[in-house]
Order: C-alpha cells, then structure tokens, then sequence
C-alpha cells in the first residue's frame, strides 16, 4: 500500500469518527430527561462549517451550541497540508531535510451543560513529514470527581491499550498526566486519560489500528458517563464551581498547549482552534 | 537624594495613587443609580490581601467583587526583589553583568457591571537593575465603543504627556497601538491609550513626576467616563456582547500579555497576576 492509499484511509476513518460521534451525542440530546430536559430547549445539533487554508487543505468544524446535554460541544476535522517555516523545522521531526508535510486529524472538546458530567477532550492524528507517525489520545476533566467514572475511563483505555501492547497504557497514562498539567497553578487539568505521540512502530497498519481503537474507545466510554449524570440535578453553586473549573481548562489551552499555540503561530483556522473555549467561564 | 530614596518614594506613591483610586471607586459604588443601583446590590467594598514573596519583598491584593457599578476590579501594588534567573539575565536591560533587581509597581484592571462602561487597565512601575528606569501606562477596552470617550481619554493622556515632553504622546499611543494587539485575531484589544517602558531620561524626578501624572490621568479620567454610562440600562444582547469581549481579553493576558507570561514562567503570586481576568467570559 502507498502512502497515499494510507493517508487516504486514515482521514476517511477520522471522518467516519467524527460521524459516528455526532450522531451518539444528537441521540443523547434526544434522550436526556431531568432538569435539561425536553420541557426547556430544544435537542442540540451540530452545525457544520467547512473551511479552506489557503496555504493547501482545509478542514470542517462541527459544533452544538445550546444543548440540553451539550453546552457546547466542538468536532473538528482537518487535513491540511504544505511547509513548515523555518522556525518550525527544527522542532518537527523529519522536517529537517525537507520542509513538506501532510497531517489529517480529528479533535473534540465537550463542554456539557450539566457541572455533574465531566468535560472531555479527544484528538487523534496522523502527520507524515519525512517521517510519519500517529498522536493522539483522550482526558477526562470532571468538576466533581466520582471514583467510579475515573476507574472506568481509565480501564477502558486500558483495555484498549493492552490489546495492541503491553508497554502503551503504563506509559501513556503518565504521558497524559505530565501534559495536563496547569503548571502555573500546581495542579492537573483533570483526572487524565492516555496521550501519546510520535507513534511509529514500523508497523502502520499496527499503529493505524491501535489509532482507530482510542477514537472508538472515547466514542464509547464517554456518552456511558454522560448518561450517568445527565438527569443529575444541579444548584447555581455546582453550576459556579463548572464555570471556574472551565476558566482553568481555558487557562491551560491559552497558555500551556502545545497544540493551541501551534495553531495559532502558524496562522491556522482561529475559530477552530479556539472551539477548544467554554461557552461560559468565571475568574471569581 | 540616593536611589534608596528614590526607591522608597515610588513604592510610597504607587500605595498612594492606590489608596486614592480604591477610595473613589467606593464612592461611586455609594452614588451609582440605575439598573444596578441600590435596590438590587449593596455598594461593593476592596478587600485587601497582603501576600509575602519567599524569595524577596511582597505585595498587596486590592479587589471588589460584585459590586453596583464594578462587577470586579483589582489593585495590585507589589514591591521585590531578588536574582533574576539564568534565562532572564539576558532579557533584562542592565541584568546581564548583575542578576539583582527591585520592581515595585500598581496595577489595575477593571470589569464593570454595565456593558456601557468600557473594561479598563492602568500600571506603573519602577525598575532597578544595574539600570533603572520607569514603565506603564493606561487603556481603555470599551465593548461599544462611544467616539466621545474615546476622544477624551485619548485627550487626558495627550495632556499629560505634552506637560513633560511634547515627543511623548505620538511614541507612547503608538506603542499602546501596538502592544493592546490580539494577534491571533488580527484585532486591536480596545481603543488604546499609551503604553510606555525603559524611561530614563537621565533625569529620576522628570520621569518620577511623568509616571506620577499617568496615574492622577488615570485616577481622574476613567471615573469621568464611568459616569457617563454607569446608570445606562442594559439587554441580555448587551451583556453577552460583554462576555464575548471579555473573553478577547483573557485570551490577550493569556496567551501576549508579556506581564502575566513573565509573572506566571517566574513564580509570582498567581492570584494576583491573574487578577486581571473576568469574572464571567463566553467563547459562544
């Protein structure tokens, strides 16, 4: 197979993804009862805005605003592609030689209207430079933690790591939780999940496969906690301690991600990158 | 007059403009009228939290919360010193052959209530390396903006700059102009004010008086303009549009602010770097 069939097929899948998702979520926003439920809104969809980058590529945003469920929730897919500048190079590996990559992804952020349902993060990629590999990976940031919902994230993933290898859970559990981390404020962003990166094995079909798992995995195990909580009723104070726990995950998006700060030096879509932002937040 | 004098004079005035700026804004919570007058909230009071740096020097928290006419504004006036690390030796004019500095500052950034009345920011320091020099300035961010104000801020600090050297006004807008930039947005983060930094002049007491006349600008001009639209009722459009403004600002001291970068990358008290950040943002 040639590179070519390979990102082909990568960023069908992280389309097919992106669909999959979409469809579970507008189904919970038909679904949900209790205190955001049918007698206050409307059930939530997403609206899709597709978009060009002139530099070659482009990529389509889908965001719910306005939910029951979801009070904001972003999917965005992209596959872009072109050089990197100068001062780029020497920090993408294989970039070096030859300035030229491709990279296709999918990321979410769910900001949910109910403070008992945790907010979640997922992004899963593949780039190809002279080198190519795969990223990605899924966190969880609720406002008030429950045990059983942190237990159950995690061994999903790691029953989803362990199918492909014995060493990757271990290690991207802890990768998770050195990247989430608020450094100006001493404290994780959430109770973490995996990340990984630079994902190349010499197998990619190996790799591919392990990729799709972990987008399948937050596809699944995230509208379980969801429905957990999601006729939970709340009070204006759970509803202020969800508004200041989303100031300190904007916090470390604008400050500290890697990726937010990439996308934004290189001139990316601002709009998408920034869907990552809470619909409401407080600094009390 | 040797610079520990002169030291002690500038911490001892940015503690006085301080005392005064605090003192006028609790009146004005006392005289507010209107759609957040005295019928729905009690006038808002500062509360002060003196705070220690462990390495040198410390500094004192000014903020009102929840107030009529001020739905959070803080003063922060800090005096420290200490070594300045390896990294910042080289960023620092005159640290490079010595690490010891003395900063001592106040600085203020204000979110009203009413969306009619513009967000604003004002700071003054001194700094001492083996240089030493003064900084600061003031803006406005208005979420409508209202030519008239605009004008007359515009006009305050002309005044106050042509009294001491009739080069300052054209090079400190300017530099307002271009520091109050959101870069990623391609937007401006208000309608300016001035903006300046490095000030030696060769002569202490012309720039000592200069930076004093910033801040009695300051003290005096945004009341004036708080004045005008403090009792101006508001829709939930206009407070929205609030929001979403408010969100631009964090993401400016977020992700540019050179202040809250060097604050939060060199251990500074956190709560008071970020002080300047809203009570309530929206990314919708």
């Amino acid at each position: 197979m040639t590179m070519d069939d390979q990102k082909n097929r990568a960023s069908a899948w992280f389309r097919d993804l992106r669909d999959q998702i979409c469809a579970s979520y507008e189904q919970l926003e038909d679904t949900v009862d209790g205190p955001n439920g049918s007698d206050t809104l409307p059930p939530g969809r997403f609206e899709r805005t597709p978009w060009d980058r002139p530099e070659g590529g482009g990529g389509e945003m889908s965001v719910m605003r306005g939910g029951r469920v979801f009070e904001k929730v972003g999917v965005n897919i992209s596959t872009v592609f072109g050089e990197f500048s100068e001062e780029f190079r020497k920090q993408i590996p294989g970039a070096d030689e030859d300035p030229r990559f491709w990279a296709s992804g999918v990321s979410l952020v769910s900001h949910p209207r109910n403070p008992h349902v945790p907010i979640a993060h997922m992004n899963t990629r593949m780039i190809v430079t002279t080198k190519h590999w795969f990223g990605g990976g899924g966190d969880l940031t609720p406002i008030f933690p429950i045990a059983q919902d942190t237990e159950d994230f995690h061994a999903a993933f790691k029953a989803t790591c362990d199918k492909h290898d014995p060493a990757y859970y271990k290690k991207y559990k802890e990768w998770c939780d050195e990247y989430f981390f608020i450094t100006h404020r001493g404290e994780m962003r959430g109770v973490g999940g995996i990340f990984y990166d630079y994902l190349d094995s010499g197998d990619w079909e190996a790799d591919f496969a392990f990729t799709q798992d972990v987008g399948k995995c937050f596809r699944d195990i995230y509208p379980e906690i969801i429905g957990r909580h999601m006729n939970t009723p709340w009070s204006d104070a759970d509803k202020q301690a969800q508004l200041v726990k989303r100031g300190r995950y904007a916090e470390f998006n604008l400050v500290i991600d890697r990726g937010t700060k990439f996308g934004l030096m290189t001139g990316g879509n601002v709009e998408a990158i920034l869907m990552s932002l809470p619909p409401e937040a407080a600094w009390p």
